[in-house]
């Protein structure tokens, strides 16, 4: 037996239609909006968890990358929607941190406060600022296990110069949740 | 501008050359051997951290996949040698976890205690058990960081059934460290 061909992972093909590349973003509702939207129709297409994320330049508001929960789709349980649109945004910038490149910052907006993996490649991935959406507690309401996350994980992250939000549109955050849940969603990691 | 190519992941060209996939691995020896000599390869090659791990079939002693840091080469933060490790694994098994599949429990061996982000990965991955080489305290004092792990984070996994254990050829392990270190390289996260 031989080494293994190369794991390939994308975001499934309607994100384009879903996504305009070219928009500015100006508010954090604004961009939790497409966080949330990448999170329904994830669901509502059925690729995967209810779960939608997306890093923006901070300065200009231009959209860098986006990700949905992949895990199941790509029988790969690292690929949260953080996790994709990490590793997106650092392909498309051809290097393996956001801090401070080109003179830009960078911020992570997704649907859903970040389990303890995706906590840690936040920390990793240079990104100067987290916005969240549904709180940990609505997607453990749901069933979804979030790992070893403690309020001194934030303080961390915190104390190291990362900014973080939350509760950001909660409600439409929390709305695609519930849809997954009536849906019959697969807690993958229940 | 559309969505972006996927992205490709793969462990060096090198791999097939120091791994025979055909052995069975009898002790926690013998398996931290084969992470230390990935980690070895990886900073002697010039392909990456000084960091390797493998999984395998706990019951029969025969290996999985195997993973290296591939951080830098690949221009992704998330690639940590466990990540891609698991990546592998569960792309080799066409499953989105390792948890009893086919009857079998799964085990990851890594030459360096994880960091944040693998801890939680391990807890999504279905490995059952886990076998460290050098401690975190051995990478700290190379200057790599391990990001928000804590005491409770450890006694979180063992709660949940993965059994976790230290130490196992940690000067071996931690001599890669510090050939990383002679040799100059980056301290990718520091």
């Amino acid at each position: 037996m031989s080494s293994f061909s190369p794991i390939h992972i994308d975001n499934p093909d309607w994100i384009d239609l879903l996504v305009d590349w070219d928009r500015h973003y100006v508010s954090d509702e604004n961009k939790m909006r497409l966080a949330i939207a990448l999170s329904r129709e994830n669901v509502l297409r059925g690729t995967g968890g209810p779960f939608g994320a997306a890093i923006f330049d901070t300065h200009f508001g231009t959209l860098v990358a986006v990700g949905v929960n992949s895990v199941v789709r790509l029988n790969n349980c690292t690929l949260h929607s953080e996790m994709v649109a990490i590793m997106m945004a650092q392909a498309r910038l051809g290097c393996f941190t956001l801090r401070e490149k080109n003179a830009s910052t960078y911020e992570l907006v997704t649907s859903c406060e970040p389990c303890a993996m995706c906590l840690g490649a936040i920390l990793w991935s240079g990104v100067r600022r987290v916005v969240c959406g549904a709180y940990r507690d609505d997607a453990r309401h749901l069933g979804f296990e979030e790992g070893p996350v403690f309020p001194e994980s934030h303080a961390y992250l915190k104390a190291r110069g990362v900014e973080i939000v939350y509760g950001v549109q909660r409600d439409a955050a929390t709305a695609v949740l519930e849809l997954y849940r009536l849906k019959g969603g697969l807690i993958y990691n229940g």
